[in-house]
């Protein structure tokens, strides 16, 4: 049988960066939008950012977060006072300076047009994220130790003008949520942080069967106004990486420059230490470009909109109904099954289209298992399933009782096998290298995408931030267990030390 | 017994307006911000937000919705192309005018501030609404009657420039849900608003105990662009009306102006008929204004973040494990009850405070049912009862197991009795009136809020405008079943008619 062609094109080896493009347009997620660096979230894109708000809103209530909501537009003598903070984010920010608009008729066309008028005496800068914000509400929040540790999250739009927007994976406006907390101490606060650090991991893992490496940032690549940030680092397959979620201990830097006080149990007056810490829409980028293949997207069935679509096949008109309401009868009992905390999701699609259309449509979509019922099947009680993490041509025709009594298994199955598919690429293609003309060489080959690099590291942020600019990389972190190896040279300085990072290209 | 002073200073009756703020203070449910206009939602209150909003976005979904998400910023260009719609919101838009901001040395004063640049070419407003944004999303989604109807629905912020901003009522940026559909014919999309008409109603009487009147906006007070409007109206306790929830038939208007095309049955191009409609924070507002009391917030159980507290109260040493035990038992059991779709959501209140700063504390937050279990209650297995629905220092003591048994039953009998206080207080507040004069005097005796006035109604718009504005009140809809009443004449033109509208003072 001759190989069928992709369903998208181009492949992933032939242009990756068209390939996400095109698997992004035919899963019909997503859209570029007139309003510059924004996308619009379609309802398949925006299912699999629901599945991941309600997997995280749930992780957070049980550890103890309450969710807020805070304003929009930060008044801009806000963002001055973290002078690292507004430096960051200075070059990206959606400026408001007026708050109406009137009509207005050109004197050279004749036509009107409405004009921005009622200038602001304080212009709003439209949150690139809100430590700023939330911080002046946290002054006001805390008198005593016994109002911490404050535990907040937020569910929110942000906005970070962007020059080289890419859908999902940098837009300038962008769905997240935002943790921000504040403590009595900076342990309580540290400990927070990592916390968070490993929920995020853990989600990664178990929702969207994505493996990552946890690790600390640089000095130089770390988030403005922090002291510390973690990172969990992607590896998608096109080898860059991927900073798919961050937590930062912000010391006492905001407390101090927001005047966040509390009378300590020695009643002292002292300044809080916050955290803050996020994910966004970013994640349904990584999704899409960690396993997705050359017939489009694939989803970990826990995060898919639909885990089961049915096609009812039906050449002939006698069977036609009786097959439908098979159909519709599997689909029902699939329901009553819980997967996860939540019901199985199934569709049986009964449009009256062909079924190589509904098949491939399902297929570009992702959705994890695909179950077909034709006269035959009816007859012997069989179902014919069709896994997405297999080729689609691959079938198996099962007995439907034991399709039903395995389904949850099947899943896991699906999941597993994303996971570990994942972890095998991603740890393929992490080398370690102790040799600098060796780690120039990789980096300067131009032939394909190459892999990460671990070195021994203990060079300075300039002696960094010079070799990340020359060879166009990065530091994507300290990985957390490897700061205690055996002591080498630095890859740069010589220098001996027992701290390892991972390089890589990003996103 | 004295009669003990309320917990709210000043009463309903004192002073409202001042009543509201100080029962959303003691609530601790949102607070105003340094963004002029803006408010911080805090955790109480915006659990309330989460409640409504979990139980609307079920009731969508089960009407064939599906959640999507447009840009925040819309091209100034779009909005224009609605001539009324852009008038209608051209006086309370934010304008964003730059996307950078630059450090700047004040030539005076020495000091560097931050001050925007990177003009852009055509500014931005922040959406006060959609309709024109997700238009022109429509305009490349739909190609043929196969692709109709468009059902999507989207929660989001929106930004409208208040001079007059009140928490929940009215501020610059508030929550929402706006649903935004598409349909063949103008029966179809008729059928629609009627449906979400009918849904919101449902939702504010089942799930806010509101009670509402459902009706027709007239011209004067239709939404910008529509050619219909739909509102459910609500009485607060100082008589005045709130619009609690509105659905637009917007005909081909937004169609047109934004070229949504489709190919019909018939192959030929048409236009297609579009709704919108939505829900607010405004809704968190209204439920306090319809249920609180002088002692605080009032929640109807449905939407209560916790539905019953239970306070240890352990005035000796040696019993206090056992109390704390026997209250941590109760609230495990309470918790595998289901009430509606969700398990019962339960606190046991173990802070070390004293047993009346806590009651207070909940008394104020508006906790459906208080549970206190002491010493006695603990050997005679008994609980102590107080419901928010009854005056605070009401209690009743009931066998444990009783209470468990029935509390399903009791905490709706706490929703049914809130909607009928509710419903009573609006009938009696609502009154017919034929004549002009008394119309008249009812609205310049100023000694009291006055109730709502039905009234025959044939008048123009210019008519109806001239008497809301001379006598500050505005129609508040034509309420739907009173529109084919005997026949009377119209209270300023004396024509003979079938119509009856509502008029009243509103926020």
């Amino acid at each position: 049988m001759a190989k069928p062609k992709s369903a998208i094109t181009p492949t992933r080896s032939e242009n990756f960066p068209e390939w996400y493009q095109q698997v992004v347009r035919a899963a019909d997620l997503a859209e570029n939008s007139e309003t510059r660096g924004c996308m619009v979230i379609k309802p398949w894109g925006f299912a699999i950012w629901e599945a991941i708000q309600r997997d995280l809103d749930q992780r957070f209530k049980a550890t103890g977060h309450q969710n807020a909501y805070f304003p929009l537009l930060i008044p801009l003598s806000y963002l001055e006072k973290e002078a690292e903070h507004a430096e960051g984010f200075a070059t990206e920010c959606a400026v408001v300076t007026h708050h109406r608009l009137e009509a207005e008729k050109d004197p050279e066309t004749g036509k009107t047009k409405m004009v921005p008028r009622g200038k602001l005496a304080e212009p709003y800068v439209i949150r690139p994220t809100s430590e700023t914000i939330i911080g002046a509400a946290f002054s006001r929040w805390t008198e005593s130790y016994r109002d911490l540790p404050l535990l907040i999250n937020q569910w929110a739009n942000v906005m970070r003008w962007e020059m080289r927007p890419r859908l999902f994976l940098r837009t300038a406006e962008f769905l997240w949520q935002e943790g921000h907390t504040a403590h009595e101490t900076r342990e309580e606060a540290l400990e927070e942080t990592h916390m968070i650090h490993q929920l995020y991991a853990d989600t990664l893992r178990d929702l969207l069967a994505i493996p990552v490496i946890m690790g600390e940032k640089t000095e130089a690549e770390r988030f403005p106004g922090a002291e510390s940030t973690l990172t969990v680092e992607a590896m998608v397959q096109d080898k860059k990486a991927i900073q798919a979620g961050t937590s930062h201990y912000l010391g006492q830097n905001f407390a101090k420059a927001q005047n966040i006080t509390f009378v300590d149990r020695d009643n002292k007056e002292q300044h809080v230490h916050t955290t803050s810490w996020g994910v966004s829409t970013r994640l349904v980028g990584t999704l899409i470009m960690a396993h997705s293949d050359d017939d489009g997207l694939v989803l970990p069935p826990r995060i898919a909109p639909q885990q089961i679509v049915i096609i009812p096949v039906t050449p002939k008109e006698d069977s036609r109904d009786a097959i439908i309401e098979a159909c519709q009868a599997l689909a029902t009992r699939l329901r009553e099954q819980t997967y996860g905390k939540e019901n199985l999701r199934v569709k049986v699609d009964t449009r009256d289209l062909g079924g190589g259309v509904k098949k491939w449509e399902w297929v570009k979509k992702g959705v994890p298992l695909r179950i077909e019922i034709g006269p035959r099947d009816l007859q012997e009680r069989k179902i014919c399933l069709q896994r997405r993490d297999q080729a689609a041509n691959e079938k198996a025709f099962i007995e439907k009782e034991e399709f039903l009594r395995d389904v949850v298994e099947t899943l896991d199955s699906v999941h597993q096998n994303l996971l570990e598919r994942a972890r095998n690429f991603r740890d393929e293609n992490i080398s370690e290298c102790s040799d600098l003309a060796d780690f120039e060489k990789h980096w300067e080959e131009s032939n394909a995408n190459p892999g990460w690099l671990i070195t021994p590291w203990a060079g300075s942020r300039a002696e960094e931030e010079e070799l990340s600019k020359r060879l166009k990389i990065s530091i994507r972190c300290l990985p957390s267990e490897k700061q205690d190896e055996s002591e080498q040279p630095c890859i740069l300085s010589g220098q001996a030390t027992k701290a390892r990072a991972i390089w890589g290209r990003s996103y």
